[in-house]
C-alpha cells in the first residue's frame, strides 16, 4: 500500500460540503467514487477539513493509501479525467505511510472575499459575499488583531459544544497566527491563517468583524465581547460562498 | 418619451448571446420582457452591439425610449428586482433623443482572458480559456500590434461576407486603437480597444495570435498572412466564454 496526498481545487457551489453523506452530492463522495471505479476498491480519503456547503477550495488536502500501481502523475491525469468539472486534483504525491491531511496539518488558510458595492456583481456572485453599505476597512482592521493569538474560540462556534460538561466537551482553544483585510474597491478579501478551526469560526469571525466595519460595534467593543465570549458572536455567520480553503501547511 | 442609456453587466454562460431570438435565452430578450412588464407597453432595445453566445459583458450599454415616469434611480432598481441574477443594470441615464447604443458608439473595449497552465482552473473555467502549453507573451505582444491601425479584418471574419461582391456586401474595414496582453502568470489576458468589431473578429484575432504564441507561425510570419488576408486567420476561433465586453465610448 502506498500513501498518497492529494492537492484539489473545487467550486463549493454544487456541493453540500467536503464530507461525505449519503444522499448528496459531497466532494469527497466524488472523489470516493471516482477512486472506487479506477482502483477496483473501496477507497476511503480524508481531508485537511471539513468544508462546508457552498465554501470553495484552492488547496483542500486529502490522504488515503491504495494498493495502486499508478505513478502519481498517472494518478492525477486518470482522476482529472474521471472527476466532474468543478474539482480538479492539482498535484499528486506520495508521502510517508503516517501521513494523515487532517492530523498531519500545522496550518490553514482560509479567505473570505466580499463584493463591497450597491451593486451586486454578477461575475463575482458565485464566489463573494455582497456587502451594500461602505465599510471602515481600517477599523475592521484593529478587529481583526484581536482574533490574533491563542484562546477558545468557542464565542464563534455554534451551539452543543458550548452546553455540554467540561469533561464531554473537547478544546475550543485554537490559535490564529493572522488575520486581516486588504482590496481596494469593491473587492475586499479577509486572509485567516490558523493552526485549525472550528464549525462556522471563521464565517463568525468575519460577520462580526463586518459589524465593526459598519460601525455597529466599535473595535474596542468587539474586544470586550471577545473577552466575554459574548453569544452574540456566533450569531453573525456570513453565507459559505464567500468562503475558501487557499491552501495546508504540513 | 424619454431616451435611457443603460449600462448592463452579464454573465454570458447561460444565454445564447444578446440578440433576441424566438425560442432561446437571450439578454435582450430578457431586458425587453422585464421592460414590457414593468412599463406596461412593448419596448425594444438596442445594445452596443451583439455579443455572441457565452461571451460576458461588464459594461455592455443599451438604449430605448420610454414613456414611463420612473425616474432613473427607480428605474434601475425595478429592473434589477425583476432581472434573472445573471444580469444587472449597473446604471440608468437619460440621454439626448438621438442617443443609440449601436450608431452612437464611438470606442468598444474587449477583453480575452486565458488561463494558461497545464491544469485547468475550477474557479476561472466558465470566464476563461484554458490553454495548457506555455505562450510566448513577448511574441504575441508583437503580434498584437500588427492589428492595431485600420485595414480591412474580413481574413478575421465567417463566411459569406468575404464571398459577395463588392456591391453587395457592407464594408469590413475597422480601426484597432490598441490591442496587447498582459497578465503574468496562468491568468493571461488580451485586451482590444477599437471602434468597432467584425463578427468572431475578437476570437479570430485572439485565436491567432496564441499561434504565435505556441510558435506555429512566427509573428513574421503572422505578418504576411495578415497582409494577404489568409484564409487560415478565420479558422482559429478561440471559445467563447474567455471574451467580456468591458464597456463602450460614446
Amino acid at each position: 500500500m502506498r500513501r498518497l496526498k492529494l492537492v484539489v481545487e473545487y467550486d463549493g457551489t454544487d456541493f453540500r460540503g467536503f464530507a461525505i453523506q449519503s444522499r448528496h452530492r459531497t466532494v469527497q463522495g466524488e472523489l470516493e467514487g471516482v477512486l472506487g471505479r479506477l482502483t477496483g476498491t473501496p477507497t476511503r480519503v480524508a481531508g485537511s477539513g471539513r468544508t462546508d456547503a457552498g465554501v470553495h477550495a484552492l488547496g483542500q488536502v486529502v490522504s488515503f493509501s491504495t494498493a495502486s500501481r499508478l505513478e502519481s502523475l498517472e494518478m492525477q491525469r486518470a482522476l482529472n479525467a474521471l472527476l466532474p468539472r468543478d474539482i480538479v486534483v492539482k498535484s499528486v504525491e506520495q508521502v510517508a505511510e503516517g501521513f494523515h491531511a487532517r492530523w498531519s496539518a500545522v496550518e490553514r488558510h482560509y479567505r473570505y472575499s466580499v463584493w463591497n458595492n450597491p451593486l451586486p456583481s454578477v461575475l463575482h456572485r458565485r464566489y463573494s459575499y455582497q456587502v451594500p453599505d461602505a465599510l471602515n476597512v481600517e477599523a475592521m482592521n484593529e478587529a481583526s488583531r484581536l482574533v490574533e493569538g491563542t484562546r477558545d474560540f468557542a464565542c464563534f462556534t455554534f451551539g452543543l459544544s458550548r452546553y455540554l460538561s467540561s469533561g464531554q466537551r473537547r478544546s475550543t482553544v485554537r490559535t490564529v497566527n493572522s488575520a486581516g483585510w486588504h482590496g481596494d474597491g469593491p473587492e475586499v478579501q479577509f486572509d485567516i491563517v490558523g493552526t485549525a478551526f472550528l464549525p462556522h469560526m471563521i464565517r463568525n469571525i468575519v460577520g462580526s468583524i463586518l459589524k465593526v466595519g459598519h460601525g455597529t460595534w466599535t473595535a474596542e467593543e468587539f474586544r470586550r465581547m471577545l473577552d466575554e465570549g459574548a453569544t452574540e458572536l456566533s450569531n453573525s455567520t456570513v453565507p459559505a460562498l464567500g468562503l475558501m480553503l487557499v491552501g495546508v501547511e504540513y
